[in-house]
C-alpha cells in the first residue's frame, strides 16, 4: 500500500515506440515521505512549494537549484540566469516582450520563426520590425544579416537554432557572433536544438529558450536563458528572484532535467551521426520509390530526427497520407503541430521559396531516441503501400 | 518490463499524511502505447499532442474536451469558457491584462488579494485602482462596494473567493450581483476555494481562476475562466482557440481534474462539517492551551483546512515556531508560501488592522483531504511542547 507521496522522477526515459511515429515520455512521478524511511531509492526526492519556509520546502528549492545548475552547464551560462517556464511558447513570448520592454525598438527576426515567436513579435513590436530572410534551403541568411548590421542597429535579432517544420538547422553561432560584434542583444528559441544536439555554447546568446516536451520530458513545462536586464511577463511572486511568479512546477522540472541529462549523455556518443544515416537513407529510398518527391531543406544539414518532404502529386488532398499512415501505426504530420491546426499555407516553406501547390504536399516525419532503422524501414514500407493505393 | 508509455492520472489522491501538516499529492503519470493494449484500465488514457493531425493528438484533444466538460459542469459555465493555464498566477495576470487591453480604465480590487493579482494591478492599471476595504475579521466591504458602485463604475471589480493567508471566505455571490447589477465584469481568484467547497456558481462570474496544487492536483497547471471578450496573455498558437498559445500540459490537466472530481464527490458528503469542526476543536484547545493567541479571521466564515493564528509573546522570532514544529513533523507556515520568501508585514493582515508586531508573530496551519482528527491533535500537543520550550 502507497500510503506515502513520493516523487520518483524516474529518468523519464523517452518512451518512444514503433510502430508509433511519435515521441512520448513518461516522468514517472510520485511523492515520497516527507521524512527518510526505509526503501527509499537514491534518485527519490521529496517535494514541496519551494517557497515554503519549512524543510520539505527547502527540499524543493535545493532540487531546483540542482537541476538549474545542471542546465547551465550544458548550455554554458549562469545557473542564475536560468528562469522555469512553462514551456517554449511563454518562453519566447516573455523573451520578445521582456526586450521590447527594455526599450528596445525594433526587432529583426527571421522569417522562419516559431508562429508564438511572429505573434510576440507582431504583439510587442508592432511594424516596428524586419524580416531576416532565408535561403532556399531554409537557413537564415547570415550575410544579409551581416551587411544589414552594418547600417542599421535593432534592439533585438532573434533566429531558431534549429527549425520545427523543417529540421534546418540555423546558423545561430554566426548570428551570435555578429550580434556581438555590433552589441545587438540575441535571442535563439533552441527548443527543437536542445536535446537532439548538444546545447553547448548556447548559453551565450542573451536569450535562449528550450521546451521539456521535446527532449523527452513532460508537456507543460520549459526554461527561458535570460540576460541580467529582464522583465518579466508574469508577475506578483518572488519565486525565480521574482522573475517569473507562480509556484514552480517542480515535479515536471526534475522531469525535464533527467530527460535532458539522458539526451546530452547520448549525444556525446555515436548517437547523432548513426541516426542521421539512418534518416539519409530514409530519404534516399524515399525518393527512389515515391518518384517526385522533394525533400525540403535537403541540401542543408538537419536535425537527425526531422524529415519534411514535399510527396507526388498522387493524391489531392494530404490529409489522406495523415490518415492512411495513422491505420498503419504512424503518427505523422502535415506542418507544425502548432500550425496545422489551421490549414493554412505554411510560412516557413512560404520564405523558402516553395510555392503554395507544392506546400500543400507537405508531410513531416519525426523519429525519436529509440527510433531503430527498422522503423524508418517499415514507415518506408507504408509510404510505399499508400502511393500505391492512391496511384492506383 | 515497462515499455509501453501510459498515463495513468491515478485518481490523484491527496497523499495528506500526519505527521506532516501539509497536503502533497500525487498524480501517478504514465504513458500509455497508442493502440488499444491488453490490460488497459478504465481510467487510462492516451497522451499526444492535441494539435496534431493523427490520433494520437485526436485522442489527447478528446480527453481534454471531456476534461473541459466537466470542470464547466462543476462551475456552471460553458465548457468553451475554460482556458487551461500554467498555474493561477498565470491565470491572475492573464485576467488583469485582458480586461485592461479590452478598455478597463479602473480597476477596484480588495485590499487582500493575492501578491500576484495585486502586482498584475500594478503592471496593467498602474494608478488607477481603488482598493477595496475589508472589515477587521479580514471580509471584502460589500456595504462599501455596493455605496461606491452607486457613484462609480470600474472596468473590472476583482475579489477572491477565500483568501490564502486566512481561509476568511470571501462574499463573492454578493459581489457578483451587484457587478451584474451595475454591468460591471467581475474577476474572481478562486485558488484558495475550489476544491475546498464546492465550485457551483463560480461560473457565473467574468472571470474565475483556479489552480491544481491547491486542491490535490499537480504544481504547474490552472485554469481561467472567460469571457467572450478576451485577449491572451501569450500568443502565438491556435491552442485554446487562439486564446492561451502553447501546446497543452496533457498529463498535468487530466491528473486536475481526475483530482477535482475526487474533491467535488467528496464535498457533497459531511465531509465539509466534519473537518471544520475538528479544525474548530483546534482552534478552542490552541486558545486554552497556549493563553494569548488569537485566530486571525476568528469572527468570520473560513475553509475547513485552514488556521491563521497570531502566537503568544513567547519568543521574539517566529521561525522559531517552523523550525521546532518543522523537527516534530510539521510543514507550517509563516504566511503564504508566496508572500513568505520575503519576510515583510503580510498586506492582508494589514488591511485587517493588524499590527506589524502581531503579524510578526503570525503562523499558518494547513490540513489536507486527508489529514485526521488525530493529526490535529498531534499539532495541538507539538505546539504545548514548542511553547513550554520558548517559555522555560
Amino acid at each position: 500500500m502507497e500510503k506515502w507521496p513520493t516523487i520518483h522522477y524516474q529518468s523519464s526515459t523517452a518512451y518512444f515506440s514503433s510502430p508509433c511515429f511519435i515521441l512520448i515520455t513518461t516522468p514517472l512521478i510520485r511523492f515520497h515521505p516527507p521524512r527518510g524511511r526505509p526503501g527509499l531509492k537514491p534518485r527519490e526526492r521529496y517535494i514541496g512549494n519551494p517557497s515554503s519556509p519549512h524543510r520539505l520546502g527547502a527540499r524543493a528549492d535545493t532540487a531546483l537549484t540542482q537541476a538549474r545548475e545542471k542546465l547551465a552547464a550544458w548550455l554554458g551560462c549562469e545557473p542564475h540566469d536560468i528562469v522555469w517556464t512553462s514551456g517554449a511558447t511563454e518562453a519566447n513570448n516573455t523573451a520578445i516582450q521582456s526586450a521590447a520592454a527594455n526599450g528596445a525598438k525594433e526587432i529583426w527576426i527571421s522569417a522562419i520563426e516559431h508562429p508564438c515567436a511572429l505573434a510576440a513579435t507582431e504583439r510587442y513590436f508592432g511594424k516596428s520590425r524586419q524580416s531576416i530572410p532565408v535561403t532556399p534551403d531554409g537557413v537564415a541568411d547570415v550575410a544579409w544579416l551581416a551587411k544589414a548590421l552594418k547600417i542599421g542597429t535593432p534592439g533585438l535579432v532573434t533566429v531558431m537554432a534549429a527549425n520545427n517544420e523543417t529540421g534546418v538547422l540555423q546558423p545561430w553561432r554566426e548570428v551570435l557572433e555578429l550580434c556581438r560584434e555590433h552589441g545587438v542583444p540575441f535571442f535563439c528559441d533552441a527548443a527543437q536544438w536542445i536535446g537532439k544536439l548538444p546545447a553547448r555554447g548556447l548559453g551565450g546568446c542573451d536569450f535562449v529558450s528550450g521546451c521539456a516536451h521535446k527532449f523527452g520530458g513532460p508537456q507543460g513545462v520549459g526554461f527561458l536563458k535570460v540576460p541580467a536586464k529582464f522583465r518579466s511577463l508574469i508577475v506578483g511572486g518572488p519565486q525565480e528572484e521574482g522573475r517569473r511568479a507562480g509556484t514552480e512546477n517542480v515535479a515536471g522540472v526534475l522531469a525535464m532535467i533527467a530527460a535532458l541529462e539522458e539526451r546530452e549523455t547520448a549525444l556525446r556518443s555515436e548517437f547523432v551521426s548513426e541516426r542521421a544515416a539512418w534518416r539519409g537513407a530514409f530519404v534516399e529510398e524515399l525518393r527512389t520509390a515515391l518518384p517526385g518527391t522533394k525533400i525540403v531543406g535537403g541540401g542543408a544539414d538537419r536535425l537527425w530526427n526531422t524529415v519534411a518532404a514535399i510527396m507526388p502529386e498522387v493524391t489531392d488532398c494530404r490529409q489522406r497520407w495523415v490518415v492512411k499512415l495513422d491505420k498503419l501505426g504512424y503518427a505523422v504530420s502535415t506542418g507544425s503541430a502548432c500550425a496545422s491546426g489551421k490549414e493554412e499555407t505554411s510560412h516557413v516553406l512560404a520564405a523558402m521559396g516553395i510555392s503554395a501547390d507544392e506546400a500543400s504536399r507537405a508531410l513531416r516525419f519525426s523519429s525519436g531516441w529509440e527510433t531503430a532503422h527498422e522503423d524508418w524501414t517499415r514507415l518506408l514500407e507504408g509510404l510505399r503501400n499508400a502511393h500505391r493505393e492512391f496511384a492506383s
